[in-house]
């Protein structure tokens, strides 16, 4: 058995998104061979890539088929894809720029951008959370850091704000910079004005996802975003609710435009049905069933993954604890899935591969 | 015992919500005394008064207090009250307008809407319910009248539309006039223009209530409602929700403006709790706990209600009935607690009470 014998081997396994094998793919390295003993390392295109256990064990079985007796090692690592060749430019470090937005607000958009963001990050990536949204900035509540101030440093002479850092999460709100009070005034271009400012001047260093919870609705605001900063798609959230699906038309509408032309990089679907933390097994649909997948259907778009409304009778809101630092499992798993689906779109669509296609392996 | 002692009597039992006595607002009548039989009738300023068995014992103490062997009969009767003078104008047998309006969508004003007009009718009230949301009608599903179409008759040489019955209840909707896909497409004035026509074109004749379902929002078409038709008040419906409440905030500011300046009979929490139909004794605040009440306490207006989200793992959404007419019974109560302090806020509003009294009594 030659290196060359396991090279051809590992040629029939495919990656499952990416529609070629590993070894055109150019994933698989230090590939080392002795005798029964066969070793490689594949380098993933996200390290919360959920395929890695179907991959290994196709891996196993194309090299013992070879070789029943072959004793096989994958080792796994990942570099993150990016599209962004700008390295002079806004963000140079960032990877990958996710915006999270809805058509309306009261959808839990920032609960799903802080929780996705979260997922990504126990993956393994390095992400960020940036919390935009002027509006109702979200992010000092959720993580408990209301009333921080957060350090500047000088970076090639410019002053940057250096962001949090919370449960192994870089974190930025608007709402650390500006007093509550005034940030609901800001209007038409003085907000576009500030949400430009706020993105180019926090220091984010390295990262594979910079995760942004965007201000609700669709408008200017968003206009301004897409052209100061290279997004790479956007995540929309909805709920099953009729009036929700259509403000959500509005927003896939609105980022497929021209002046726009932002990729979707998928729909989630929130409060998809209630369940009582005691009673898990009982699904309420209170919204509708199923409405945002079958949205995402009609526009050929990634349906990402369907998170539910999860309490128990013992707490009443806000514990102050993102979901995904908490114990609630149900809600959790969701939204691992989720962030899984998000890296798998944002791979796929690196590799140049359309809304159409993406959505049709993402299920 | 003579007419005089008794009615003497009765003059010290207070009307709770008029807070002057019984006697004085003219409500006692047809009173017959023989020996110990004493017999009258009290005319309500509302047959939805959910008061009458407090008025009654309240009576029957108040004459056994001067004769205690005396056998007291209540009957009652009522005599909706109404502020209109204008007789010969828009909709002149109509004696109260209530337009129930919320600041966003997806809060389930239409819901409440149609549970009130129903629960108002069940108290013994002549009601119409009209569904002048344009832009997402939706009274021709709730009531499984999808298709029909109304008739015409000809009032004093002027063609009209005659409501639908069901349930006791006389109904019209915007979606049963026009094209499902064309009644999306009016806008601004069309849209003012089209409502006008639709208020003022059909023959309700004579009603104590006519409930009107008026689209989401606080626009132009609100403007031409209350410009166009005498409204009594507003029923403002919100959820718990902050995104809610906000935009809850802005129909009350709009409303309350010199060039609206129509009264706000009251607010209405709705979902203000999730129970499961098996489990009636768990509550879930999933959207936060009595957002709507802190609200309507701090703009001083009568707090009318919560009523929850109640629903049975074994169905799915929008069964074809409206709840009131279901055999769920824990939303029903709601409702039917909602009318009644509809009922009693509208009241007070025609004895000329100010809003912040009126919050003082309904609570």
């Amino acid at each position: 058995m030659t290196k060359d014998d396991v090279l051809k081997a590992l040629s029939t396994v495919q990656e499952p998104d990416l529609g070629k094998d590993i070894v055109t793919l150019n994933m698989v390295r230090d590939l080392t061979v002795e005798g029964n003993y066969v070793s490689f390392t594949i380098v993933l295109t996200t390290p919360a890539c959920p395929l890695k256990e179907l991959l290994k064990k196709n891996c196993i079985d194309a090299v013992q088929s070879i070789n029943k007796n072959a004793l096989v090692t994958v080792n796994f690592t990942s570099s993150t894809t990016t599209l962004r060749s700008d390295k002079g430019s806004v963000l140079p470090n960032v990877k990958n720029i996710i915006a999270v937005v809805s058509g309306k607000g009261g959808v839990g958009k920032s609960t799903v951008a802080a929780n996705l963001a979260l997922a990504l990050s126990k993956g393994g990536a390095k992400v960020g959370l940036m919390d935009a949204d002027i509006y109702g900035p979200s992010v000092p509540i959720m993580f408990g850091v209301r009333g921080e101030r957060p350090m500047m440093i000088e970076v090639e002479g410019k002053g940057m704000i250096v962001p949090l850092e919370r449960f192994g999460l870089k974190l930025m709100s608007i709402g650390l910079l500006v007093d509550e009070k005034n940030a609901v005034v800001w209007r038409g271009p003085m907000a576009s004005s500030a949400i430009r400012q706020f993105v180019t001047d926090v220091y984010w260093d390295q990262l594979d996802y910079l995760v942004i919870d965007m201000p609700p609705g669709t408008g200017d605001i968003h206009l301004t975003l897409v052209q100061t900063v290279p997004v790479t798609g956007v995540v929309v959230v909805t709920t099953p609710q009729d009036v929700a699906l259509a403000d959500a038309k509005k927003g896939i509408a609105m980022f497929g435009q021209a002046q726009m032309n932002v990729p979707i990089i998928g729909l989630v679907e929130n409060m998809s049905y209630f369940t009582p933390a005691e009673l898990p097994q009982n699904k309420y649909y209170i919204f509708g069933k199923e409405g945002g997948k079958r949205l995402a259907a009609e526009y050929d778009i990634p349906f990402l993954g369907q998170i539910p409304l999860v309490q128990s009778i013992r707490e009443g809101g806000d514990i102050g604890i993102p979901i995904l630092m908490s114990d609630e499992d149900i809600t959790k798993h969701a939204f691992l899935e989720l962030a899984g689906n998000v890296a798998r779109s944002v791979s796929m669509s690196n590799a140049h591969m359309k809304s159409e296609e993406i959505a049709e392996v993402v299920e």
